[in-house]
């Protein structure tokens, strides 16, 4: 195994030469920091069960999606925006953690702490290109322009994919209910239509098979 | 927990609806079996060193490497274009695993086991697309086009980024030495040329801390 934390380098070869705010240096800084996404768990399940996923590998899952589904999304969605939407859309959890979707008290507080963090994170780039990439995740935030909306739906259409092929997953796991997942999909018949149809059937099928609650 | 791999319903909802090709279903096949890539463990570790990279997470990385070095291409290069390659490149290791980037032995064979399972994985999407992402995944293992070249650099750079700043990870726990190592990272000065003395200064300072081994 490699050396303990204490002899590392943290800081990225070049910073001397071209200065402490060399713009080759931060981007490295921000890709260093970036890395860290790989150890936020999430609680949707890999389709094998086997374990959590976390958000580094989601985020791959849904640019590939995007990528896979763009005829999906209305005419005037640039889905090669959307992609660098997706691959930048979850890094402040670096700093703040993943919210569980269906946890109501968890998601008091999340936007301020998402916000601080998206300072941080996104303050470690030079400035045009940080202030590119987090206006990208604002706007997926925000979740109202074409873009944001075929990407907030493939955020969503992506867990229903994993819990329902890996056989109820994080539903079953936390006794969700019809009305909460119906909730929780809705941006994807407005982000991209041509899934609705499949998101019901899905929806309809999961609950004949008890993987989610009835209504109370 | 979810229920076990036998009552899984694996094919994909509208797979009656469309038909047993339907372009919807064959699509969400392609991306079920695409999740199994969060499973294929590569040799580089995690920046802190806590455990193995995946190649789904990896893939996740070279595509937020190439926007946030899209400078550093030559102006030719079509970074969105990249981006989309490097989203599909390691896929056929869903199928043929990962090779070790040092071990010959293994490599012997790699190309053949990797087409056929480039085959098998594009072969699930509609023609069309599945024709598109296999050019793409061809032209990025042939390294010859601008945009291949960037994609491959992106792909030589990030782990040395991980290992340089993970305490030497891999180079140390394999015993890598300096020639192997810039053979490895040669592509990455016809493709990211900014990169290439910051690349040698990284290996420079890794060899001086034992990190990488002195050639014999």
């Amino acid at each position: 195994m490699g050396g303990g934390q204490t002899d590392l380098p943290r800081e990225p070869r070049g910073s001397t030469a071209e200065g402490e705010g060399g713009a080759l240096a931060r981007r490295i800084r921000f890709a260093l920091q970036a890395d860290r996404l790989k150890g936020v768990v999430r609680r949707t399940r890999l389709v094998d069960g086997s374990r959590h996923e976390n958000s580094a590998e989601h985020s791959w899952h849904l640019a590939l999606l995007a990528v896979l589904l763009a005829d999906t999304a209305g005419p005037e969605v640039d889905a090669a925006r959307v992609v660098r939407m997706l691959l930048v859309h979850d890094l402040v959890e670096v700093e703040a953690g993943d919210t569980f979707a269906y946890d109501a008290a968890a998601n008091l507080g999340r936007d301020e702490r998402e916000r601080l963090a998206a300072e941080r994170i996104f303050g470690l780039l030079p400035e045009g290109q940080g202030d590119e990439l987090r206006a990208l995740w604002e706007e997926f935030e925000a979740g109202e322009t074409p873009d944001a909306r075929f990407a907030v739906a493939m955020d969503r259409f992506q867990p229903l994919l994993l819990n329902y092929h890996g056989g109820g997953g994080s539903w079953r796991e936390h006794g969700i209910t019809r009305a909460q997942v119906l909730r929780r999909m809705a941006p994807i018949e407005l982000g991209a239509p041509a899934l609705w149809a499949m998101v019901l059937d899905v929806v309809d099928h999961a609950c004949a098979l008890g993987w989610i609650s009835p209504d109370p």
